[in-house]
């Protein structure tokens, strides 16, 4: 993409109403732009980076075995009288009439609506497991939207649920989203642990958050150190083989882990101080099993194998997509701007003409382009007339993992200089070499 | 997939509900479910089309040069009262109040908020043409909705907003999407007449509805013969060339074409009578010019290179892709169901074990399931235990453009069926040949 006909709005001064620093920089970048409380346009830059991650949820969800749906915004208030929610959810629901004076909702969540999915198709245990999700925009009515996309009112969440016969399959439904959301945050350059979470009357050990560390984290997380080491299971893992996944589950699950909610002294306290990890954290995944605290209520079972009807025991597993890619930036990203990891940047590489207009470096830049982009590379290419030092600004504040910069000097001697964002480290390379270079870098 | 694991309610009786075919075919064969008036969920399958389709309207809006972004649902009351469409735009419009008794409603198109995004950043003509579009989700509250997702109040819309600092850049841009949608409905093996249609009050030339001829369509259109002739514009195109893009839609609006709002009896008659084409159409886009409608209101002015400050002269360019699935319906089925165009198929190919669990029908199916998936092609590879009839009548109602049968007769010879599901035609191919045979035919 050539700069001079992309959109990308860069903000010189920091917008004084960003509390955080991953608002500030996404808005400073031209990626979001806000059009009311809590409620942002996402422009081409933040709506790569958007799709970026929704396709890696998306990779690692259908890899565990979810299947992918689409479920309106708009829902009836019938749907939640039937759980008995409509009532309890309070002022946080978008509470809608139509024009013919019936009660509807914007969504802030989905169990009522794919439970109703699910006993109006769904009849025998012969079709279980199941487990069904969809990536869509939610809408809750904080009091106080703050802190960008962090906490938004309208946002985009994944949400999967799982439908099993009884809780043993549940509970392998559940470990099966947990691996996943483990492989999804590593794809996406994070190290994520998952936490034990609160179960109110559900009850049960089956609630995790995951939980990425970043130092300017929302809340106070404790951990054994043990954490940082634990390898992520690959891309052979077997979904079908519950031990297998089980025992994944198990080791992740074992060394302590807690929230300040949950954090057990006694037990912190029992671990070596050495191994001891106090930081702060962002939560950008939360699973949960709920049994048949939907399924009960509204009537959604199969018959078992013993002929009998069972309410199905069921569980739910989200991911913000809109948030966690503010959590990314809180996590990488220093004093000039953010740092994407190269599975979620919007484009790899930031080719930089200094000099545009001067027939060597445009001839350079543009065969470069050329063979970059033919090379598999996304490539911004700042074609502008801009100075070359509010270039290398903007480059750096929008992140991308590499840089070319192609001057004059170095046209003359057929080189280029690369930028690793990440490090700050510099190299040259001949102008021929640059695609190959970048290709076996990434790769 | 194999379909044991996927979730597919294919529904053995006609919904009575369903008024046209492909409202009747979608609930049929598992792709939508609904949820409420006008308000559908797309299942597994119906989620696959809608990617499929959205993919290829976005390749085409890139590369006419047009920019995806994404506006949220929700809108700002304020917004639409700075264009005075709040209290204009009637009872379709769902209108929404929060917690602070904010009025909001949910956006039924996106005008307002995208001009209130271009006047905040763009200030030079130096940074024209742009072109923004978004794929989101849209709301009009209609009286009676009906016919499926043909005419939904919850509905998905690509549209795409043009800014120009005079009329000939704006009708240059218009042409671009001109020649863009014509691209778009051909990839997806439709044949789309642009048909002019009415300016209202912003009046000139400028409006153009894309149709598609289906027998069962919703109105009757008039055109000459010559348009099922006229070439498509290949990948090759140059979006750049105002010249060469003017000269395709000059091509493509000299003969006569006209709505029945539209239609001018006089020019009708002076046709020979074996050039008039009188049918049935649905309409699938729409294209449009107004001016500074918007921006003249609402202050959206760049300085010229005159150095005076100039309104934008504005397009918008609607494709709606939930609409645009039942209008393919519409215009590919047959009585035994839906007949997808390989573009926008679920699946490429239908796998079909006639006799599952048998060893030697299930190893040369999973063998040729992975051969298969290894060749490219997107298998839905029934593995259940249904009987062959229910298998045919499924595979023909979901419509994949190829069924491969795998029977014991067969298997002993080595030997598979191939079935073309548009024509019907059958043919034997050795086992080992079958990937490659489905590959030469769908290229």
């Amino acid at each position: 993409m050539r700069l001079s006909r992309y959109f990308l709005p860069i903000l010189k001064e920091t917008p004084r109403e960003a509390e955080i620093v991953s608002h500030r920089l996404m808005l400073r970048a031209g990626m979001i732009r806000q059009q009311g409380a809590g409620s942002f346009s996402w422009l081409p830059l933040g709506k790569r980076v958007l799709d970026k991650v929704c396709q890696i949820v998306r990779e690692e969800q259908n890899r565990a075995g979810a299947l992918e749906i689409l479920m309106p915004t708009i829902q009836s208030a019938d749907l939640w009288r039937e759980s008995g929610r409509y009532d309890d959810y309070g002022k946080e629901m978008l509470r809608i009439k139509d024009r013919h004076e019936r009660d509807m909702l914007f969504g802030p969540t989905n169990e009522e609506m794919v439970t109703e999915i699910f006993r109006s198709y769904v009849k025998s245990y012969k079709d279980l497991p199941l487990n069904l999700y969809h990536i869509q925009w939610k809408f809750r009515d904080e009091v106080r939207p703050r802190f960008g996309v962090m906490r938004s009112r309208e946002f985009l969440m994944k949400d999967a649920y799982s439908f099993d016969l009884d809780y043993e399959g549940a509970k392998a439904a559940y470990n099966r989203m947990f691996v996943s959301y483990l492989r999804t945050f590593t794809r996406m350059g994070l190290k994520a642990i998952p936490m034990r979470a609160d179960t109110g009357p559900i009850g049960g050990d089956l609630s995790h958050e995951f939980i990425i560390l970043a130092d300017t984290g929302e809340s106070q997380v404790f951990c054994d150190r043990e954490f940082l080491e634990l390898s992520v299971p690959g891309e052979d893992t077997d979904f079908a083989n519950d031990a297998e996944i089980g025992g994944i589950v198990k080791q992740w699950t074992t060394p302590y882990a807690a929230t300040e909610e949950m954090h057990d002294e006694a037990a912190w306290g029992a671990l070596p101080e050495a191994e001891r990890l106090s930081a702060r954290g962002i939560e950008v995944g939360h699973i949960f099993h709920f049994g048949e605290k939907y399924s009960k209520p509204m009537g959604a079972k199969v018959a078992g194998p013993d002929g009998k009807d069972h309410f199905v025991s069921m569980g739910s597993y989200g991911i913000g997509p809109s948030r966690l890619i503010a959590a990314i930036i809180e996590a990488s990203h220093d004093e000039n701007g953010i740092i994407w990891p190269e599975a979620v940047a919007p484009f790899d590489v930031a080719l930089i003409n200094m000099k545009a207009g001067d027939a060597e470096c445009d001839r350079a830049c543009d065969e470069l382009y050329r063979e970059l982009s033919a090379a598999g590379h996304d490539v911004l290419y700042d074609d502008t007339d801009q100075r070359p030092g509010g270039k290398f600004a903007s480059a750096d504040l929008i992140g991308l993992p590499w840089q070319v910069i192609i001057g004059p000097r170095g046209v003359a001697v057929g080189e280029a200089e690369i930028k690793r964002r990440r490090s700050g480290e510099r190299f040259t390379a001949p102008l021929a070499e640059v695609a190959r270079r970048l290709s076996d870098l990434s790769a």
